[in-house]
C-alpha cells in the first residue's frame, strides 16, 4: 500500500476510530488500528469488541488523498496518533515496506513502525440494521448531557449502565437511572416507531465527542443487538444491553403537595459549596421549605455544619423537611441548564421532581433519603 | 475573636499560606491554617515544618478588614478554602463561637466550622537570617525555571533534590542536577556576598507560584541553615539542604571540537515527536551531525524507528555520532527559551554544551549516553 493524505484531516478520522480502541486489549491487533487501502477509498477500524468504529475515506479536495497502491496492516493506535499528531507538515506519505511494517514520512523525516499483519484483525460484522431513524446532532447531545449521567457505574444491574431509548409512536424517550435518582429526555421523531433498547454509557459518550460542530444529522439504525451511528462517512457501533429496563412511567409521581421555584444558579452555588461538608463521603443537604423561607442546610459531626436562606425562592404548598443527596440534586440541576428550576414535591418520602419550568421535554427525579435528627 | 474581611482578598492570602501544608501531616493541627487576630492585624501561619509560611494582613482599603475582637484558632485548611472560595458575596465575617469552633457567615448563610485550639499550634522560629538580598521576581522566576527542572527526583542523594545558590563577589550561581545533566542560571547582585545554599526544589517551586503580578521585588534573607522569601507582607521560610553541592565549574567542559546551532522550535519539535520512540522507559536521540546534514535519530527494536533532518541547522566542525537522553536535551531547550539554541561538542563522551546565543545567563549540560550500534 501506498498513500498520501492531508495531515489534519487524516488525524481528526484517527481519533474518531481509536475512542473505540480499549488499553487493555487482551488480542494485540485490537489495541491498533487497521489501516485497509483500496483502489478508491481508505477504511480504518477500530474495535474493543464492545463498540467499533469505521471510518471511510473517499479522495476529495480537502483530504486530498492521493493512493498509489493498495493493501493493509494494523497499527499501534497510540503511536500512530503521536506521529500524525506531531509531525508539523501538511501532508504525509504513508508506504507499506512489508506486511508488518509501515513508513510514515513527510519531506523532512521518516518513522518506521512495526505493525501486526492485517489478517489477524477479528472479522468485525458491520452488517446495517433494519430500523432508521435520524437526530440531529444537538439532539444527541442534549440527549447525552441529560440522561447519562444519572446512569449507575455500579457492575450489578448491568441494564443501568446504559441509557434507555424507547419510542411510543413518534416519541423518543431517553431515560438514565441508577435507582435513587432518574433523568428522561424526551424528543419528537418523524415517524411511528416501536423499539425499547438500552445503549451502553460509554458508547454513546463516545458518540458525543465524535460529532464535529459540521454534523448536523446523526443516522441510527437499530435492532435488537446493535445499534449503529452513522454521520460524515462514519460508522460508530455498539452492541445493546440486554436486560429489562425499569418501568419509568411507575416511579413518577402524579400527585404533589407542594413546589418551588428558584435560580438554577443559587441553589447550585449554595449545594456546591457545601460539598465538602459529608458523612461518609455521602453529601447529604436538607430542605427546609416553607412559604416564608427555604433553607439549604448541611451537617457533618466531624467536619461542622451550614445553613443558608435562597433568596431567590417561591414556595408555594405546605412547610416540608427532607433530606437528599446534594451530588444527585446539584447535577440535575446544571443537566436541565436552565434559568430557573422547579422542585415538586409528593411527601416526606417521595420522590422529588425536578424540571426546567419553560422545557418540559427534561425531567429529573432524585429520591430523598431518610434522616433522623 | 470576630472580623469581617473582603472575600477575594483573604482568598489570595489563604491561598499562599496553605501551599505550606501537606495533606500528610502526622500533626493534625498542621492540616490546617492558624488564624490569629491582634489588635491591628491578622496572622495567618501554614506550615508543613519543611516550608513555612506566614501572612500578615493589616487593616486598609482594599482589605476592608474591620477586627471587632482578638482571638485565635486553627482551621483545617482545605474546608476553609472551599469555603471562602465558593461563598459568593464580597465580604466574609469570622466570629469564633468557642475555642475550638469558628463561624463564617454572609448575609444569606453561615457555616459552623470544627477547629483546632490554637495553642496546639507548634512553636514556629520565624526569627530574620542575617544575611539579606534582594531579586526582581522575574529573576527569581526565571532562576526557577531555568535550573529547577534538572534537579533529580530520587532520594539517594538529598544534596541533588535542591537548587543551588551560590555566590562570587555580586555574581549568583544558581544550578540544579541530577547528576546526568545541569544547569545553570546566573544573575547578577547588588554588594558583595559569600554564601552556598541549597534551597529544596519543592520551596523554590511554591515561592514562585506564590509571587503575583504586582510583587516586584523578593527579599531573601539567608543563614547556614534557613532561608526567607519576603514580599507584600508574607514570609515564607524553609530549610535548606544539608551537604556539599557538586563542583559544577569542574564539570563544564571547557573545549570544544564541534558545536551546532538550530531553531530551539524545530529541534524541539523534532525530539518531541520521537517521545514514544523508547528502550526500556528511555527516550534515546542519537545525533548525528555533518557540516552538510544533521540527523536526529531514534529506533526501538520494538516500535520502530525513525530519521529526521534539521533543516534550520549550521554545523561547524569534525563530524560527529552521539547518543543522549532525549527527555533531557527537549527540557534543556525548552528551559533556555531562546529562538535559537546552540550545541557545543568537547568529544564523543564529553557532556554537551547547550546554550542560547543570545544571552550567555543560563547553560545546560546534557551527558551523553553510550550506544552500541
Amino acid at each position: 500500500m501506498k498513500f498520501s493524505i492531508n495531515r489534519k484531516f487524516f488525524l481528526d478520522k484517527l481519533n474518531i476510530v481509536s475512542r473505540s480502541i480499549s488499553v487493555f486489549s487482551p488480542l494485540p491487533a485490537l489495541s491498533g488500528i487497521c489501516i485497509k487501502v483500496e483502489d478508491n477509498r481508505i477504511i480504518l477500524t477500530g474495535s474493543d469488541s464492545n463498540i467499533s468504529i469505521r471510518s471511510t475515506i473517499v479522495p476529495n479536495e480537502e483530504n486530498e488523498l492521493k493512493i498509489d497502491s493498495t493493501g493493509s496492516i494494523i497499527i499501534e493506535s497510540k503511536y500512530l496518533l503521536e506521529i500524525v499528531r506531531k509531525l508539523d507538515s501538511q501532508s504525509l506519505q504513508f508506504d507499506l515496506i512489508d506486511l508488518t511494517k509501515v513508513c510514515i514520512s513527510n519531506n523532512k523525516g521518516k518513522f518506521n513502525l512495526n505493525g501486526i499483519e492485517s489478517n489477524e484483525y477479528p472479522n468485525i460484522d458491520f452488517s446495517i440494521p433494519g430500523t432508521k431513524i435520524c437526530l440531529k446532532s444537538e439532539e444527541l447531545k442534549q440527549i447525552y448531557s441529560q440522561t447519562a449521567f444519572a446512569c449507575s457505574d455500579k457492575d450489578t444491574r448491568p441494564v443501568l449502565n446504559g441509557v434507555n431509548f424507547k419510542t411510543n409512536g413518534n416519541i423518543l424517550s431517553c431515560s438514565g437511572t441508577d435507582s435513587y435518582r432518574l433523568a428522561r429526555k424526551t424528543v419528537e421523531i418523524n415517524g411511528n416507531y416501536n423499539f425499547n433498547i438500552t445503549i451502553p454509557n460509554k458508547s454513546l459518550s463516545e458518540v458525543v465527542k465524535s460529532l464535529s460542530d459540521s454534523d448536523e444529522y446523526v443516522d441510527l439504525y437499530i435492532d435488537s443487538k446493535k445499534i449503529q451511528f452513522v454521520f460524515n462517512q462514519t460508522v460508530i457501533q455498539s452492541r445493546l444491553i440486554d436486560g429489562i429496563f425499569p418501568d419509568i412511567d411507575r416511579i413518577i409521581p402524579t400527585t404533589q403537595i407542594s413546589s418551588m421555584c428558584v435560580s438554577s444558579h443559587e441553589m447550585a452555588s449554595v449545594i456546591d459549596r457545601t460539598n465538602f461538608i459529608r458523612n461518609e463521603k455521602i453529601h447529604l443537604i436538607k430542605l427546609e421549605c416553607s412559604e416564608s423561607e427555604t433553607h439549604i442546610k448541611t451537617s457533618s459531626t466531624e467536619i461542622g455544619n451550614s445553613d443558608e436562606i435562597l433568596s431567590t425562592c417561591e414556595y408555594t404548598g405546605e412547610p416540608i423537611r427532607l433530606s437528599c443527596n446534594g451530588t444527585y440534586m446539584l447535577e440535575a440541576i446544571r443537566a436541565l441548564s436552565g434559568d430557573k428550576v422547579k422542585l415538586e414535591f409528593a411527601g416526606l418520602m417521595k420522590p422529588i421532581k425536578i424540571s426546567n419550568p419553560d422545557d418540559d421535554s427534561a425531567l429529573m427525579i432524585v429520591v430523598p433519603v431518610r434522616s433522623y435528627d
